[in-house]
């Protein structure tokens, strides 16, 4: 393949997909990033074992051309080379030819780059996805789908299943949930989609590098899965990922129970975060990052935390409505940051039903399109910290 | 000791001490920040085993009154702890308290926090400087010798001496040298001191600390040294810091030789940077990070370097005079980008004698107030290379 090509939209695309590929990869091939030419334009993909991204260079972009292709084909070339080189010179175009020896000849200017490649018919390719199921969705809705669940998967690849973001599409109920087993986050949406399936797990890392690639204006992603994968498709960009396998642990029940708490707080969010970050000054080098909170009276929420290396904390917040019932309960500071950074909401209202049952945090500001339900459970050893 | 501080002030002390400090230092004491208040204001204190930085916070600055003292005293609290809280508290102002079992308590708005603490007395103190010998310098002028020099320190720390900066001042002459073996930078001033010594090697961290303190605006930095310690002081900032022992080696011959050159490229700066930024790609796996710079004809070099691995880099540069002589020389291309990247100058001049002697390289523009010189030893193995 020969093709002199925009500088400009050739790093727009290498910058969508470079982050997947590995540096050391075991598999030589995977530490590249392959180019594809033909008669529409240029695909560009980079892997790993687990995903893949690609992102595709039509011949025009309005009246603009992007390239001009000499020779069509496909060539593997090494991705770190290959991004950075690109990112460091400053042309309008360069020069890219790929021979049949996989070695790569770039020019642009007075430079001459030599690339050493892989056999492209060694890189993995994406199945075809005539796809068992598939349905659309506005990418604001699949961005909120994630950031309000992504954040409560579990780090521990022990259970893997938990390392995943559940989402299921029931009755045109659209729902995704996370959890950890020592949390868990959920929202559903409301849509008018005839679709109908029980349990897509997808790994958080695909959905953080789908909620990146994911564009400021609102477009339709179309959503692709078939077995044990999926491919999510927007603008010029594919992305590829297989599922987690594995039963996702039914958390219905504990949902609905936590719903129903007996003393509620509401509380201003802004300044709960700032207290919580200073209650974790102390706490987050000791055992569960444990923050303990009990109401003063029916007005005033007092917080503490405590290390035996560093010292004591103390502070106390107003309530924005008088308490029902006495407050006493100890978790971990850091996740309720995590659900209080996702809240938009002024006021958040905190639900509890005794020291040990699941915290139920929600926004005072009731979201139309939307519904989300965040649990935490107490740190057990409250009675024994307070 | 007891006083009620005005928090912003209080913060900016603290960040100019604290980077010192060490988090997990085995002597406990060195893990804290000192406090000391008398009827003038506080002093704050941060250290390590080789160097102390103070800041002063006077009573009043202008008519603003920072503090209320409620009793002077001294205290040390756990750095970090302090450190973060009084980061993330957002007040006017806070209650420091420290008792006499060493244990501080931090009062503001509504909330307490109890840091424990550690005997002053184990802190370290800044030994008394009735100075042998002291002199007086702009920090502009400071900045320019720290700059034009410290990036070109050994990290290796088998010859101590060469981590740190060669200060000397003969006859009016303000010298500072540094070298690795491998290159050597130099900058020196004429100025109206009377002041003489020969040899203070400050290690480049303390030199690289004190660069982030000096202030924008040009400000008077006195100097004091006696025996093996230094001592800077502007400002409300105090810093001490040991000298490096040893000999450092005598440069002069190196550097009056390498001046009489016998080609001369004359090169745009920018241009140069870039061209070895994209040739660093390449080189800077391979052993020495060597590129190769040659001659096409008299008015064209060309700079190539390669690795096995990833490929070949090749790319050519106008001169901007025609050469005396033919061009071929390698060397580390990360040296010249150091030394480029302090240039101040929109040309360069590169002086060459022989693919094994010293390359000089020097700014076009002349500065009046100060003179540079700074050397790159070839890679020894050029000739296989290019």
């Amino acid at each position: 393949m020969k093709v002199t090509i925009s500088k400009q939209q050739l790093n727009k695309a290498i910058q969508s997909v470079i982050r997947v590929v590995e540096h050391k990869s075991a598999i030589p091939v995977l530490n590249g990033i392959k180019l594809l030419v033909d008669e529409k334009g240029m695909t560009i993909t980079g892997c790993d074992t687990e995903m893949m991204i690609q992102s595709y260079i039509p011949l025009h972009i309005d009246e603009k051309e992007n390239m001009y292709i000499h020779t069509s084909g496909q060539g593997v070339l090494n991705a770190q080379v290959f991004n950075e080189y690109v990112r460091k010179i400053s042309v309008d175009e360069l020069e890219i030819h790929i021979d049949d020896k996989f070695q790569g000849k770039i020019r642009a200017n007075k430079t001459d780059l030599k690339i050493n490649g892989y056999d492209p018919l060694e890189f993995p390719a994406i199945p075809d996805f005539f796809p068992d199921q598939s349905f659309v969705i506005s990418s604001h809705i699949l961005k909120q789908l994630i950031r309000q669940t992504v954040f409560a998967v579990s780090s521990n690849e022990q259970s893997p299943i938990l390392t995943g973001v559940n989402i299921s599409l029931q009755q045109g109920i659209l729902k995704s949930i996370a959890t950890d087993r020592h949390r868990l986050a959920s929202i559903q949406y409301k849509t008018d989609s005839t679709a109908e399936f029980h349990q897509l797990v997808i790994s958080a890392r695909a959905l953080q590098e789908l909620n990146k690639l994911l564009p400021e204006e609102d477009t339709m992603v179309q959503i692709m899965f078939k077995d044990n994968q999926i491919l999510f498709k927007f603008n010029e960009i594919l992305l590829y990922s297989k599922l987690l396998d594995g039963t996702y642990p039914d958390t219905e029940r504990i949902v609905q129970n936590a719903a129903n708490f007996t003393t509620e707080i509401v509380i201003s969010t802004e300044l709960l975060i700032d207290t919580m970050e200073r209650a974790m000054i102390m706490s987050r080098k000791e055992k569960g990052n444990v923050v303990n909170m009990y109401s003063l009276d029916d007005e005033t929420i007092e917080f503490t935390s405590s290390s035996t290396e560093f010292g004591k904390f103390k502070e106390s917040l107003s309530t924005g409505k008088p308490l029902q019932n006495p407050v006493r309960v100890s978790f971990n500071s850091k996740f309720l940051i995590d659900v209080l950074k996702v809240m938009d909401s002024e006021f958040v209202k905190i639900g509890l039903s005794g020291d040990m049952n699941p915290i139920y945090i929600h926004p005072t500001e009731v979201h139309d399109d939307y519904q989300t339900v965040h649990l935490i459970l107490p740190y057990r050893t409250a009675r024994e910290n307070v």
